[in-house]
């Protein structure tokens, strides 16, 4: 038996989340689909994290148990003639009996991406919230440094979250903009229910002057959903990179 | 009466070409009709050039005329209203009344993009041809040099091109690789039926040691379309910048 790490990518446009769900596609089902094709049984697969539907993942991680002799690069090959287009595996490697896919996790690191063009763009329509507003990054930069380091971040949780827990540790959080394209950058040891939604809707609201990046400390501490700004939409969130205590293992 | 040239933006996956044809959705008919929504008439519009079924444009200029007294920014806004997600207008300006979108336009730049990842990706897909082999992109970019000045392309041209004079005049062409994607651009004053598909698949077959760079001169004088390499799909091949001779037009 082996316990196998694979590495995806996905457009989330099309799925329901990452999350088996009933009445709804979801990544999970569709990627277990193709495994069944490769392996001839449906392998239970692991995922690193819940994605909410219509999020996209440039790097999401899952594992399985096989006890399937495939090489490593047909497996990626025959589940990638296997998936629809908008599913891609990148990359697979054998880890030990006790990696877990979610709870070996370390960190991760999501990225907001804003389309800051005046006109809408056929290229930057999956994948980006489309915001022809004037934007301040400056000042969004600046409150975003308010996000790091350790707080409870209940405010920035929606009432879905079923977290007891709402404590997370930020290690990045910056903003940078390239052109009409702008990002922002987050990482955590975790994230709560919508999190970086929230989290990039308050800082719009700095960047159209509503709030002060000042302001963003006592928005924090007040654990209060009410001072946080709006949830940005999900087409414009990426789970960009997902570390483990190894770096070897991807 | 005004004469105004507008700027748009399109990703070709659905239609067949910017060209009105019968039975098949064409992307000037579709900004046809968005115009007709709102000018409340159907202007004609006369198009840069003619782009292949499938083909990009990250920038593709058309003219027509209207007694219509709406603002500039308005209509671009009002188009995008009624035009698909996958065509978007960008900037419109008014021009003087011996302007022609095709017969004043001096150069155009075309872009051919190649993911040359491993595996193939749901975010490399519309735009890019997936070609998971190796490539020396210094031999292409030296072979594409010889492209550079003023050739008879007739080998470079598919049998269902009419032009009567196929001597054109090359100012850039260079393959660049920012990890894994490639991309080989050129610029000339005009571009025969399928010229820079043919210059790719030439291209890619230097990559692959089939052809020597230094057989490009002697490819191009044979003027002979058996010598040149396949065609490259239509998919890779984006129309990226148009030059007027008063670049203040656009």
């Amino acid at each position: 038996m082996r316990r196998l790490l694979v590495t995806i990518r996905y457009d989330g446009s099309q799925y329901h989340g990452w999350q088996v769900q009933k009445n709804a596609t979801s990544v999970q089902s569709v990627v277990q689909d193709a495994l069944q094709q490769v392996l001839q049984s449906r392998p239970d697969i692991h995922g690193c994290s819940r994605t909410d539907a219509g999020v996209h993942a440039r790097e999401y991680c899952f594992h399985f148990d096989t006890d399937h002799i495939i090489e490593l690069d047909h497996l990626i090959l025959a589940m990638n003639r296997n998936l629809p287009d908008d599913i891609a595996a990148g990359a697979c490697k054998q880890v030990s009996d006790d990696f877990h896919a979610r709870y070996s996790c370390v960190a991760k690191q999501y990225v907001y991406q804003i389309y800051n063009g005046r006109f809408r763009d056929p290229f930057h329509d999956r994948g980006w919230y489309f915001y022809p507003y004037q934007m301040d990054v400056d000042r969004m930069n600046e409150a975003a440094q308010h996000f790091l380091g350790r707080h409870d971040f209940i405010g920035f949780c929606s009432v879905g979250g079923k977290m007891h827990d709402t404590v997370r540790t930020v290690s990045e959080a910056r903003v940078e903009r390239d052109g009409d394209e702008v990002r922002f950058y987050v990482t955590a040891d975790g994230f709560l229910y919508n999190m970086v939604r929230i989290m990039t809707g308050t800082l719009l609201s700095v960047a159209q002057g509503k709030k002060q990046p000042n302001e963003m400390s006592g928005l924090i501490a007040s654990c209060s959903r009410a001072g946080a700004g709006v949830t940005a939409p999900a087409n414009g969130l990426w789970l960009n990179r997902v570390f483990y205590e190894n770096p070897a293992l991807k």
